[in-house]
């Protein structure tokens, strides 16, 4: 059975790959495991058809063999665990990847979405431009600590793993916003691992999601 | 060889359990490992021994038997890993503890933190009032999916997990906050896990070496 997983059928971020199908599609081509993609509109995500696979009714999701799961990073580890490519098979290494996970969703990601999250929700409010400047400092600290750590380094801890995979799918939020410049090792190192072909595969596949919406549209 | 683990030697928040040394210690008790601790301060966490360990400054940090990782998320699943308890044997039941704990860091915990973080730092901007209303919104969304899933049910998913273990870890950050109490399900919830002996012997613990703290400046 090819696994299923779910994307929007119309992503807000207009096929930039920064709806969170995006890093369970990478993670597949990187262990080239063929998908299919069922599409929700986001009336379906209030659906109790769809609570049922994603309780806090968002996207992605994933089913293959009995096994149905939410959260974006369980489903790119719970990939990662079905073929070999993103987990090293060093018990210590396969930890350090892992950590490097747990690194990016909760210790890099929360500063950078709620950046996002006030550039999009409080631009209007009279204390937009004075929480930007807090805001990014936060993001630039946790910036410069992965700046330290890759140093020279190609990926953050020997060979790309999950844990690149996810820090880079966090990362990538912040492209275009100017913020990431001030780091050359993290922009280099986005960069690199846009440059896989892995990446490139998935990030067509949900491009043409959204540009078969827009036609459907127009 | 007993895994170590680093606390603070004076945790910011007084020993009520929300320093994320208490998940780690959560699991250790919950599997039965016996575990020591080497506490740190503020300006050990700078230093390049401690970042060698976490890049980002933070603790806990865990080392065992060759393996040498951070990020408390990371920490638990290893735990778990280790001895049964805390993850189910079945592949897809295992799979959906560990979404949970996806779930609690990276889509409960984010807002709840916000929060915190803005009662913390900003209560002093002219904007505090306005966001509070904006941000309790956010986590009451958050609490309310999960009151669903949760329904009548003891735990998430069947029996206690490491899913449960780092939901509750992130809720405990509202207790006394008084937005847990519109959800009596999830209240109840976190009592039921709070109950739990190997809770009681970590929360003692760590509240143990806060009084020591205490009593070493008075």
């Amino acid at each position: 059975m090819r696994p299923i997983i779910t994307a929007f059928k119309a992503s807000p971020d207009r096929g930039r790959g920064l709806a969170r199908d995006m890093a369970v599609r990478w993670a597949l081509e990187e262990v080239g495991l063929a998908y299919d993609v069922r599409l929700v509109t986001f009336d379906d995500l209030k659906s109790s058809e769809h609570r049922v696979l994603q309780p806090f009714g968002q996207i992605p999701t994933f089913e293959a063999d009995g096994v149905a799961i939410f959260e974006s990073g369980a489903i790119v580890l719970h990939v990662a665990d079905q073929r070999p490519g993103l987990l090293p098979a060093d018990a210590a290494a396969r930890a350090r990847a892992i950590a490097w996970m747990f690194a990016a969703v909760s210790t890099v990601e929360p500063p950078i979405v709620e950046r996002s999250m006030a550039s999009l929700l409080e631009r209007d409010q009279p204390w937009f431009a004075a929480r930007q400047a807090l805001l990014d400092q936060r993001v630039q600290v946790r910036l410069a600590d992965l700046s330290a750590r890759l140093a020279d380094g190609l990926w953050l801890d020997g060979a790309f793993s999950v844990g690149d995979l996810m820090m880079v799918a966090v990362l990538r939020r912040l492209n275009g916003s100017g913020v990431l410049e001030a780091h050359p090792a993290v922009e280099a190192y986005v960069a690199r691992a846009e440059a896989r072909p892995a990446f490139q595969r998935a990030f067509a596949a949900q491009r043409a999601v959204f540009e078969a919406s827009e036609g459907a549209v127009s």
